[in-house]
């Protein structure tokens, strides 16, 4: 007994994550098929033990599962994803292409299942740098209510796939080496270096990356009145995304409070203890589920706000795991 | 024609800052001393052509300089400066000894020189940090009234000093090979690492780094009302601390006027224009004396904020510069 499951961009790292968290998660797969661009036709992707060859992603093809895990960029997702929940099969996307419209549910597990309630077979998922902000932040929402957040991202190059790990580190070699290396991947070096660009640049010269974050909080807590101010910045970082989050709420609430509410809250991981040198960094975060929140204190002049430091594996939760705990909630 | 001027920690970055900007600049020296602790004494530092024999720092040895430039630690500030202050040499001091002491003006030239009219004998040069945020700042500040500050920093290796970057470069060519290199500058790996933790912690979780940048900024703009919430994070970056910036004014205007200000300030330099990829970046700030702003916008929920992204040299605009700036003040 089991799912027809299509992994659609299996080749990338978040379709091969993909697929290690439908192996560890068990489960239940009656036919598991990998589809990637024509380029990876016929190679071979794991899934525990097994091997599963590559087809070349169409809507034919797809349409085969029942349900279809993309992540195989905007274009395509635009292209197929249309004609394959025509037919029936309920799809999971993970790009940018579905997000913001109004048929489609935007859902983080933590939240927002209830709006998978009204699905038309295509669901989005979030933006990674949506997706640990509010995991951290909606408890306390709930509690307090939202009314601003001030975010800084210190984003890793995985965000941009595996050409950009590659880049990150062949570049860093030369330059340890004093050798030249142009930049492909990115629009400036990245090696020991900073980028305050990630997406295209849209109107009054925010990027694309920062509105999904605003427009992504709106649409996920259905609360278009609460003010996010985004700045989001590459790093040389591989793995793992890093936010300073500033945020402020209607309701009055203690630090001690902020800290109970936290430790429970559904895929959130506490680790605050300055003294013990105890805070997230994201070179301890790949591969774990959580999103981790340390740094957290009371604004110095708003006794309304806090601030914090949350990190999170953003191929993970950021990206195949919340796809999956999507899965999971439709298969319950 | 000149002054007898002493650099005191003289074979640290800094201070070789401070030597390199002292020739670059043409001032007028009658003798220059170089100190430094008792393990450089009899070593050379570079002086334009000229090589000058390290002294190990004595009270008696520095009070022969009637200016003297300190970059040599909280600890050995604390101990010379006043003895040395009392024989009549004047000490700019880029410590963090002296800087909350009300008999001590803390100077950014570009924004509060007056206050150099009532020293006695002991000047203190800003934090890096506080430096490059202030000097973005003031200029809005005087037209707008500052209100509040959100600050997320992105700081250089460098700010710890020589062996700081030495630890980057080696950790990052071990993690390369595969080796293991563990940390001894850093509280943890810096290597594609990011972390929240510079200098000390202080009471309710924040950082003495953070502090510096509240209480700073507070005695600076003379102003104890400016609500300050800052976020300090090391990054793998070499050289230049850059900063996200939200800031928000007590009166109207518009971004047109932001840039007019900005582009006329002493000592910023406006790079923005997002559509041809132009925004401040560390690596490309090293050895410039401006503070680089870029990612100049309004924020998208409040009209009397602004969001910015600002680069600088911490060695150069963020210490050694800075200091001669006073230097050049007092002698003028």
């Amino acid at each position: 007994m089991g799912y027809k499951i299509a992994v659609v961009g299996a080749t990338g790292l978040v379709g091969q994550e993909m697929l290690k968290i439908l192996y560890e998660r068990k489960i239940p797969i009656s036919e598991l098929y990998a589809f990637a661009s024509a380029k990876s036709e016929g190679t071979y992707v794991e899934f525990g033990n097994e091997k599963i060859k590559v087809e070349k992603a169409t809507a034919d093809g797809i349409a085969k599962a029942e349900f279809a895990l993309f992540s195989i960029g905007e274009e395509i997702s635009l292209e197929l994803a249309p004609e394959i929940a025509k037919k029936g099969t309920i799809i999971i996307d993970n790009s940018n292409a579905f997000r913001m419209d109004p048929e489609v549910p935007l859902v983080i597990p933590e939240i927002n299942p209830e709006d998978l309630k009204n699905h038309k077979n295509i669901i989005a998922n979030p933006n990674c740098s949506t997706i640990q902000m509010l995991v951290a932040l909606n408890p306390l929402h709930k509690r307090w209510k939202l009314k601003r957040i001030f975010v800084a991202t210190y984003q890793s190059v995985s965000g941009k796939g595996k050409d950009a790990i590659d880049e990150l580190l062949t570049s860093t070699s030369a330059f340890l080496k004093r050798e030249d290396h142009p930049p492909k991947v990115f629009p400036h070096p990245i090696a020991f270096n900073l980028i305050p660009h990630i997406d295209s640049f849209e109107d009054e010269n925010y990027t694309r990356e920062e509105m999904k974050m605003v427009r992504e909080t709106h649409k996920i807590l259905h609360d278009p009145t609460i003010k996010v101010s985004p700045t989001c910045v590459r790093t040389p970082v591989i793995r793992g995304h890093s936010e300073v989050i500033n945020a402020e709420f209607q309701d009055d609430f203690s630090l001690e409070e902020v800290f109970e509410v936290l430790s429970n809250a559904p895929g959130v991981r506490v680790l605050d203890e300055p003294s013990n040198k105890v805070y997230p960094m994201p070179i301890f975060c790949e591969g774990r589920d959580e999103v981790f929140v340390g740094r957290i204190r009371k604004d110095l002049f708003n006794p309304r706000s806090i601030n914090m430091w949350v990190v999170s594996d953003n191929i993970r939760k950021g990206a195949a795991l919340n796809a999956i705990q999507i899965l999971e909630y439709l298969i319950k």
